[in-house]
């Protein structure tokens, strides 16, 4: 009788923490989730972190637990193993949650960045399935890259997440919390896309967005948004246009840089590709001369919410 | 009786090609050069290449010639071995160098972009040596990059040279022959800083640049720029200001997307580091929330003219 390896994936959010068993060939067998409620502490969240593998765990009948992969929102430090995040998961830093894992579950224990977990998964068996060089930017609340690299991450001195989603797009833009101005999230973001629109509601209160968020600017977000310009609003239309326009940019940004063969667009505000692929076409028409722009093939993520935890169970099946 | 191995590289530039005979531990034996004449046709500097190669061969005594290596102005196509530059060799379209020196040495030939063999030299026995991730900017008349990991060059897709001189960084800013408006290039190289020169005496006649130059303002260069602002003219420095705060974003930006342990400067304009270092450090010390950019050492290329030829004796002594 051959025996049956199932690897576990984690991928810790600052909101929810997701758990999959992933087959040896990036087959997403079970999952479960949960809030993380970080507030709460440090043992409380780790606890639910043990009951969800334990329970997702179970699904796999008799098979052996080959390990575990985490990955978990920024910044954490893979080498030593620990979460280092108190702005996203209040309290938790450092955060030894691969000691911790090991500890339990008797298992090898990997941990990434989320944003690194899930372009291995886009590369493992999504949209950049085998390919040499794959870059992945995630445009959600934040605007999140990774590089991979031959299925191997680039990191930055000491371990570091390089973080292309704070490059310097327009000198002239906001101040971001990352001590630029005018750095690529606070141009092209989830956050910038909800910020421009409600500055714009105060100029044109009879906009569609003001009505699809009760009446309450505050309440406007990228849904909203992306949902309004559809319609045919036209300050939503402005908006996503602007924000398209910088995102485009920032992507021929990494075009120049890294000249990949695939580059993956994941995050909330992909939800509505046809918003921004046009855009982003152009641009890459534009930046031709000097680099093969319009060769690299920009692709929606093919794994969702899932790459993550496909991703971080990727770190673990590439040991095997 | 040991036998001793030496291999040959050439730097194959706009204007003049330069030989050296390198020994395998990187030191630089001996060095000839002469123009190349691109005009004058390809079978006529081939040969020049050739009588170089046997010239500057001829100083090792009795060794045997291992191999050579070339680093040529691009565009090249380092798999293909074609040199495909006609922009700054005139009518070099499809030149196979690689073959043609195979043919007349009967050695292994390796061809690299001249950017990409300079961060070899400085990786293998310069400013960088040994380090895991280097970054190299060249800022002469153009504005080049390269990065070196883990001792091999990053390519793009087909084996295509990222442009990271190219990447876009002020969208106000001037047309590029790239495509773009305001790419690094355009806003803080050499010919940025010569132009804005040039522009500023229309409005200040009496600065010293246009003395320094015999009151031609088409004479002004980057090496007239850098001496008046050195002696303080006015005109002089705020041009060096605003292209060392673009040169600077642009390093910043380097770090946000590659976090490298070391980034060497070279070229024409870093003849005089002093004036551009302090912005440059400046801005990595505004750029340390999300990367840890303080720590990313920046340092003047240590091998100066010699970095290619160098680094292109690396390629086949890698191989040996």
């Amino acid at each position: 009788m051959v025996e049956v390896n199932f690897v576990i994936g984690i991928d810790l959010g600052g909101t929810n923490v997701r758990v999959g068993l992933v087959d040896t060939h990036g087959g997403l067998m079970a999952t479960n989730q949960c809030p993380i409620r970080a507030e709460e502490g440090v043992e409380a969240g780790l606890g639910r972190i043990f009951d969800l593998v334990e329970k997702t765990f179970a699904a796999s009948g008799t098979a052996r637990l080959a390990g575990i992969g985490v990955g978990a929102t920024g910044p954490v430090d893979p080498r030593r193993g620990f979460i280092n995040n108190p702005y996203t998961l209040p309290g938790w830093e450092r955060v030894p949650v691969v000691a911790r894992l090991q500890e339990r579950f008797q298992v090898p224990v990997r941990l990434e960045n989320d944003a690194d977990a899930a372009a291995l998964g886009e590369y493992w068996v999504g949209a950049g399935k085998g390919v040499s060089r794959l870059y992945a930017v995630t445009v959600g609340t934040g605007l999140g890259t990774a590089f991979v690299l031959e299925g191997e991450i680039l990191r930055g001195l000491d371990g570091a997440h390089p973080e292309g989603g704070h490059h310097v797009l327009d000198p002239s833009g906001p101040p971001c919390y990352c001590g630029a101005r005018g750095c690529w999230e606070s141009l092209a973001s989830g956050s910038a896309i909800a910020r421009q629109a409600q500055l714009g509601v105060e100029k044109h209160p009879d906009s569609l967005l003001l009505s699809l968020a009760s009446g309450d600017a505050g309440r406007i977000d990228t849904q909203i948004v992306a949902q309004a310009a559809l319609r045919g609003d036209s300050l939503a239309k402005s908006v996503v246009e602007a924000a398209a326009e910088y995102l485009a940019l920032g992507i021929a940004n990494v075009v120049s840089f890294f000249t990949p063969e695939v580059l993956v667009l994941s995050g909330g505000v992909m939800n509505t590709p046809q918003l921004f692929l046009p855009a982003i076409q152009a641009a890459l028409q534009k930046h031709t001369v000097v680099v093969p722009a319009a060769r690299v093939r920009v692709l929606p993520a093919a794994l969702g919410d899932f790459a993550g935890l496909i991703g971080a169970a990727y770190t673990v099946v590439k040991t095997l």
